[in-house]
């Protein structure tokens, strides 16, 4: 038996705390928070205990940490838990900083533990489909990725001014999938970006509308257009073209139902936002957490993930800023 | 804290299980089965122990039943159950035989005890979606419901000669629809059938394909064809004509990718068969035979649904043997 | 160059003459028509001229007619071209009195001529697509049609009342199509309807609403649900199970827009009714006629096809007035 | 009468003689071609008359010409047509070089004549309809276009080497979506390409696979994306992102037959090419000109929508050779 400390009870340490229970052969023993109350919550549900993060370190019993308390947070969090000899999950970003995040990774691989980065999007079932379906080779060569991530709505400016930019913030996912379907590494980053939704994110610094172009080095293109806003709901597609096809992943709906009208032909709008569109997804990830921890698992991605995507955000952002091409 | 025996340890009993033993105030008390392995099994998953029939029913801190035994024994558990009292969760059908079932419906209003029998397609997310929509009078009055039911292949042979027939096996779960949906109750069925998979079930008495058309009270008419075999994987589909338009229910696919080749544009195929296209109507039921237990929401069927349904199978049956119109 | 006569300068006159004057080696002659002012513009508009039938029949050079005129003229016609030897394009029905249909029928050959019946969805680009897929063995050996056909409002009750009711004038495409697709004759009818949109059809002595079901000689079934009412358009959709598979024709909408909006994502409504649904096929239909005129192609229907589904929307009505079964 | 001379018999040309003598109150009088052959089949089929260029420019009695003729001919003939006082429509592109289209539209606005430029998209039903919804309001203030412009094949080395450049040859329609659909002029272009396809393209100087980001002057942004190849048809899509929701434009597929077989769920492949795919829109298009010779209605677009994409499509092709962003 495992026994795991979880680090955050907040929206995602809840749903990582609840995919984790079901899985054999781990134990959810702690629940470390700032907020007593939230962590006293989840550790009742679970029949865990709450403690504090030194002594969730100091119990040698603890074989893995999930961390899922806020960004600042990550960066110590890993270091510790790499010094301690765990085996970790770390929500994404690494950190926002990338020199930081680069000694999170030399420590990671120094302890030889497994650290995988909270890319939920490539256990998402229609996601990671698509993926297998590549690499059987069913349209061939990969040529072409182009993708649409857009969120029902901005968060709050407040939360905006910490986030360290929609590149890091929100775009992370997508510079990983580019990594992942794309299967090569990016040679230049090209991003632009407006204010269209709200000048206040404007004077945070921020864009929320961006559009980006990413060359790898074999000459694959990726194009990746996002939004803050679109009030139909989370959309999330992307479609990739090889020499022998196209295949694409469309979004997912609550339920099946058309309704035909006078008005007009109609389906649901997609799952709200990434609770609800990476619910499957994130009961996916801890699975195959969990199949790490016991050994039946090579992680599929670790922290250099995290590095990498976290540099082409960097980039990204550089970009968008000096309105030049930026290459890695 | 509701204790629950299980009867049947079979597929839909462990679907069962796993579903009943997440809802809070219930807790799997027994499992009975035939086959002790398999009782074993479903009762070592859950903590629960396993027993003799007579045992469950004796032990008074047992408040409900969940029966997911073969059909020949559904009857004399209701029969049982309602005896001592018990709430009932019971798999369709009541019984093949309309008198007993007809016994069974008295004996439970005689004991005043819940018997919710298992027609899961009323808790589909997309049906039961599409059946919120037309009571909201989202397509004004309803006038026609065509509903598409078709397996992806036969059962044994062996399996159907002691089904009751197409109509009493397959079709009783439509016939369930169709009253739900058209919220209205039957007055004439006529019904039509061939054996176009295989002449072994026209040897075994029964019909592969049946097209049947049911006229109401007030006049409203449902259209049902089905199948034993489309190759394509689980058809579930209906539409609902209203005075306002069509709300109509698709299937629901494992994935949303499309491929776009140069032999085609092709999509998923249907979720396989009910297990899988059902899974979550499964999760639903439990959740409210639940919350029924627990005293916080009122049976939304109850046996005499599962005795109307089983009327008009016998209706339908006798449709199709004798080639005429059948009055309820 | 064969020379034709029209006769009826209505609404599907002027789609026939239209579509007529595009085939090469085919002449639109003669219009004929009680509403001179109509003849007079289709005429002008193609450079024919406006004549009476006895001159039209009369013209030795006239090799061919093209009957779009009421529906009580047409047999007249039929029974006249035939005797001076001409080719004949007839629309639906022949005749509303069946004995009547037959006795064209025998005119016709006896005299040796063509006489296509206008089933124009025999070349609507998804069907006739359809059907092709359907011969060249797709989907298996055919077991199911389940049909679909609404109107988006009813026409005048006046109309109906002269119009021989529901089932031959709206259904007897849908006959045709069952016969078409099925490849097989029609062994029983069973029809019900009811009048749900507006009493006065019911006055009327006619039904609104129909659902029919036919077995064919060979155990084939066929479901056909009709509704004179569908607030969102023209619904004209069918789907055939076979041994290997299904083949379904979908609606044609106007465009390809979509519109995600926060009320909900939506497709165009389906094409408004049959003068813009079918106008393709329209279209196929003169240029087959013409083919066969040339000498170019076989007609691919002939009267006794027009005769058939005559014969089985008076077993409907019977089945329907009767509730009973009725076999042909 | 406004009569027409045709210059151009090839492909294209018979398409528009074909759609322009539909029109009322215009008539072909000319066709002038190289190749004789082509020029006289294309007069024999419309009642024209086979000439030369200068006979046609020389009689006063055409009103108008419409030039479908090789691409390095269309600048001369823009200039002879003006210089002659003739309504003009040209196909695409102006010319290959900028100043050269500068000095045609200079000539075109001297002369006052309309010069309407073979951008047919603008006249598609379905793209018609998404620019007339987001004029209407429908999705709000227009942000982001997201295009993907992919053709079935590459044409000929051959061909390439002449052609420009894909800028120039295959994007300058996507350049002219652009700027109508998002109603505002380009600011910047980045346009990076990739030959994927066939090294004897990169030989040719030319790209196969490009991905485009224009930025407009109100800091809206669109990403095109293309390829010379998409194995499953000519796949021509356009999604548009509003403050209120998005507006998207679907391929069309020649019917609407899906297949559910065993392996799969699958529908027909796009519209093959250009010829197939813009049918429609190439009618729309003549009957919009014709109703500009005769009056009754203004031109839609002018010579210099043609000459601002040829300048998108030179900045693209800069921006692609120096790898850098171009400002125009």
């Amino acid at each position: 038996m495992i026994e795991v400390a979880l680090f955050g009870a907040g929206r995602i340490g809840k749903i990582h705390a609840g995919n984790l229970v079901r899985q054999p052969g781990v134990r959810l023993k702690y629940v470390v928070d700032v907020d007593a109350a939230a962590a006293a919550d989840v550790a009742a549900r679970h029949g865990a205990t709450v403690t504090h993060a030194d002594a969730a370190f100091a119990d040698a019993a603890v074989g893995a940490v999930v961390i899922g308390s806020s960004t600042d947070t990550h960066a110590d969090l890993i270091l510790r838990a790499a010094a301690a000899g765990k085996q970790i999950f770390c929500e994404k970003p690494v950190d926002l900083a990338l020199d930081r995040a680069r000694t999170c990774a030399l420590a990671v691989a120094k302890a030889g533990v497994t650290c995988l980065i909270g890319f939920q999007r490539r256990y998402d079932p229609t996601f990671a489909a698509l993926k297998r379906r590549l690499d059987a080779g069913e349209v061939g060569e990969v040529e072409v990725l182009a993708a649409t991530s857009r969120d029902p709505g901005a968060p709050p400016v407040a939360y905006l001014e910490r986030s360290g930019g929609i590149f890091k913030d929100m775009l992370i996912h997508d510079f990983d999938v580019c990594r992942w379907i794309l299967d090569d590494e990016v040679a230049t980053v090209y991003a632009t970006g407006s204010v269209l939704t709200d000048p206040a994110i404007a004077k945070a610094g921020d864009a929320d509308t961006t559009a980006v172009t990413i060359r790898t080095r074999k000459g694959k293109l990726c194009q990746i257009n996002t939004s803050r806003r679109a009030v139909y709901g989370y959309d999330q597609r992307f479609e990739v073209l090889g020499s022998l096809g196209m295949l694409a992943a469309g979004n997912h709906r609550p339920t099946e139902v058309s309704a035909h009208k006078a008005s007009g032909v109609s389906v649901d709008l997609p799952e709200h936002f990434f609770i609800e569109r990476y619910r499957a997804a994130y009961a996916e990830e801890m699975l195959h957490f969990a199949a790490v921890l016991r050994g039946e698992a090579q992680p599929r991605t670790g922290i250099e993930d995290g590095v990498r995507a976290l540099e082409i955000a960097e980039a990204a952002t550089r970009s968008w800023k000096e309105g030049r091409v930026v290459a890695l």
